[in-house]
Formats: C-alpha cells, structure tokens, sequence
C-alpha cells in the first residue's frame, strides 16, 4: 500500500491464539476495525451510536500471508478504495515489523441509521472520508 | 452439584483454545452465561432488552481443576445459591463427559433497568428463579 | 447452495453480540469453522495435531446479506468447491432458522505439515474430501 | 492499590462489547493478562514455550465496580500478594482514566512444565517475581 490514510500499531496477544501456536485468523478483523475505529474519530465522523446509527460491515475478504505469534508487533494500513453512495470500502495490510506483510484484504461497510436501515453517506461525512493526510 | 437447577451440555471449539493448547479460561464464563441464558428463556424470564434492561455481572468466581481441550464434551451444571433483592448468585460447574470436573465457581448479577440502574428482582422473576425442576 | 456435503445448527450468543446488538461480523468465520471441524471429524480427516499439522487459512470472504441477533438459530451449509494440490476451498451459507441467508462466503485452506510448511494433500484425504454423502 | 509493580494503559474496542452496550465482561481477564504478560517479559521470566511450559490460571475472581464502554481508556495496575512454591497469585485493578476503579480482583497461576504437570518456581522466577520496580 503506497499511500495508506491511517497506520496504527498492534501486537498480538497470547488470548489471541490458537492450539495451532499462531493468531486465530478472524482477529485480523478486529485489528482492522480497532484501525478503523480509531481514523474515524480522528477524522470526526461517527463510529457507532444507538440513536445515529453506524457502519455495519457487508463484506470482508483476507489473505493469509504469513503467520503471527503471540507477542508479534504489526502495524494496521489502511486505506479507502471506493466511497460509494451508501458504503465505503477499505483496503487494509497488516505488517510485521520486520517488514513482511501477514495479511491483506478489503472490507466494505454500509452506513445505516439507528434503525440498521442503509441510508446515503452524508456529505460531510464524504468530504472527511476523502480527505488524505497530507 | 447434587441437585442443579439446569444443565446444558457443551463442546470445546478449536477457537477457544490458545497457544498452550488448552481452552482460554475465560471462555468458561461464556459457557456459564450460554447455560444461564438458555435456563433464564425456559422460565420465562428476561435476559436482556435495551427497554427493560438485564442483568450484568458484579462478581465471578472460577476455579481450573483440569485443562479443557478442542473437541473435549461437557455439561454445564447450574445452581441459584441466593436471590437477593436486587441481585442473583448463581453457582456453576463444569464436568467433562468423562466425569471429572474442568472448572467450579460463581457469578453474580445484578438486575438492573434500561439505564443500567439496579432495581429489586420483581416478585414474579424471584418466583421463577426459586422453582427447581422436579 | 444447492447440495451440501455437511449442515450444523447453532445459536447467536448474547456474548457474540456487540454493542450495535448484532452478532459481531467475524464470529461468522468461527460458526464455519466448527461446522469444518465437525465434517472433518466426521470424514476420518486430521483437523490438528501439533505433531501431524492441520489446514491454516489463506484467504477467507464473507458476504453479510441480514442481520443476525442473540438467540437467532441458524444451519451452516458448508460444500467444497475445489480441492487442489495442497489446498481446499470451501463455500458457507448461513441460513436463518426463517429460511433467510444471513451470511455466505469461501474459505481456503492450505495443508500443513507439523512445522507450518505447506505438503500435498494424501491420496486418502482426498478421496474423503471429495467423497458427497448419499 | 498503592503500591503496584506494573501498570498497563488500553483502551475498550467495540469488539469486546455486547448487545448491553457495555464490555463484556470476560473481557477483563484478558486485559489482566495482557498486561500479566508484558510484566513477564520486562521482568525476564517466561510466558510460554511449548518446550518450557507457563502459568496456566488455577482460580480467578473479579468484583465489577462500573461498566466499560467503547473507547473507554483505562490502566490496568497489577501487584503480586504471594508466590507459592508452585504457584504465583495476582491482584489487579482496572481504572478509568477517570480515576474510577471499573474492576478488581485476584488470579492465581501455577508454574507448569511442558506437559502441563506442576513444577516449583525457580530460585531464578521468584527472585524475579519479588522484585519491586523503585
């Protein structure tokens, strides 16, 4: 990823194992949406409210690409593909810090209101999600 | 447990273990909390409703006395120890299929309304928790 | 999906929700994979063993059509799409106890051997992967 | 706790909520251990190697004094009340950046070999474990 809009650094816990000895693979996308979460509030746009609504996910994909051990530190990239009218779309990697990559994938959320009902992306929110660091 | 208010039976899944090979100790409590709920449902009472509130824990007890592995079958065994007047003492254990306990202990929780306050147990709810099977 | 090789019930738990009420979005990938391990076991077929190795992941997706909530049941239909060299590709279905698809997707998995190295799937494993029941 | 040996801040995800809004509760004996583990490594004593075995929990308990919420920040404080012969029991609290105490409680491990059977802590492990931080 050249360019990513939000880099955040994790480290895998040993509760996030499995007997295999390595990170069981769905807490991948609990990094990515702890990364996620935390560009969202830096750029003012709502993560999740009862009376507002939120970005509930509609579909993920992963690549596995090496394993991560309890106690690897990684850093979360990510990066908006494509802010459509009622969903935004991430790229993500995760990266060791040694350098090699251990997963890579997308997922595309859909805004919704309090009433989980899909509904346009406002323009404001448009506007920050588009928004790159410079 | 000589005489539980309700079993419910169980399987170790490989997510649930860690890198030790054995079950992750927490995952006990949600064990316990699937038997509670699925007691609380057959007498008829509330688990939880963002209206009406539920009943969150304010103190749990566990003690390990054998490893838990994947694909390891159990029953959760369920007991009330105390219904007070705003909260409710459930003991628990759980026994593998080959008789020998895994894990013993106790949860307590408080009934609480729809703000998260707590509030007495209702005379029909201690009625219902008061009734053993026959 | 029109002929499943393996089916198996499960329940939402109050623990698998977050704070929106919904199910969280991966526990979908942890109901596969114990229907996985399931049919696995069911089949003869090695699910792990530190000593013999197992089937990692290397690219999972998941499409999420509805909703799921705490005590929703559903079935998870599972097939085999394509069985490589050293790799197996699954698709999953979740579908509501209404007849509703909440979730579908794929899995692979790659065959490792006790060092996480990638080795031919057997002769053996083959054929009882590829085998449909009657 | 006035005097604890190591502190670890975190921060409540979205993840570790449920339908209730608040974290679930599991969730703080993974806060604890994470930060458990972090003591370790900065104290030179094992976590946990197949080869050299670790500190599986015997008994746990946790008093829950306030709800967590997403994005709420919070240390974690730890102190060690007893090293056995065998075995390590712990004392923490979470606090609220706050300053409110969210919850306390104790965990007590037993050293272990690499096939899970007791062994007494080293000479080694305990010189480490009673030293304080100045």
């Amino acid at each position: 990823m050249e360019n990513p809009i939000f880099r955040q650094a994790g480290e895998v816990t040993f509760a996030e194992t499995d007997a295999s000895g390595w990170m069981h693979f769905p807490h991948v996308f609990k990094y990515v949406e702890t990364a996620e979460h935390a560009f969202l509030n830096s750029a003012g746009i709502l993560v999740f409210r009862r009376d507002k609504g939120g970005w509930p996910r509609v579909k993920v994909t992963c690549d596995y690409h090496r394993p991560l051990l309890a106690g690897d530190r990684f850093e979360v990239l990510l990066d908006i593909t494509r802010v459509g009218t009622r969903s935004v779309t991430w790229a993500f990697e995760i990266i060791k810090d040694t350098g090699e990559m251990a997963a890579s994938g997308s997922i595309t959320n859909v805004r919704v209101d309090h009433q989980g009902k899909s509904q346009p992306i406002s323009a404001e929110e448009r506007s920050a999600l588009e928004t790159r660091p410079v």
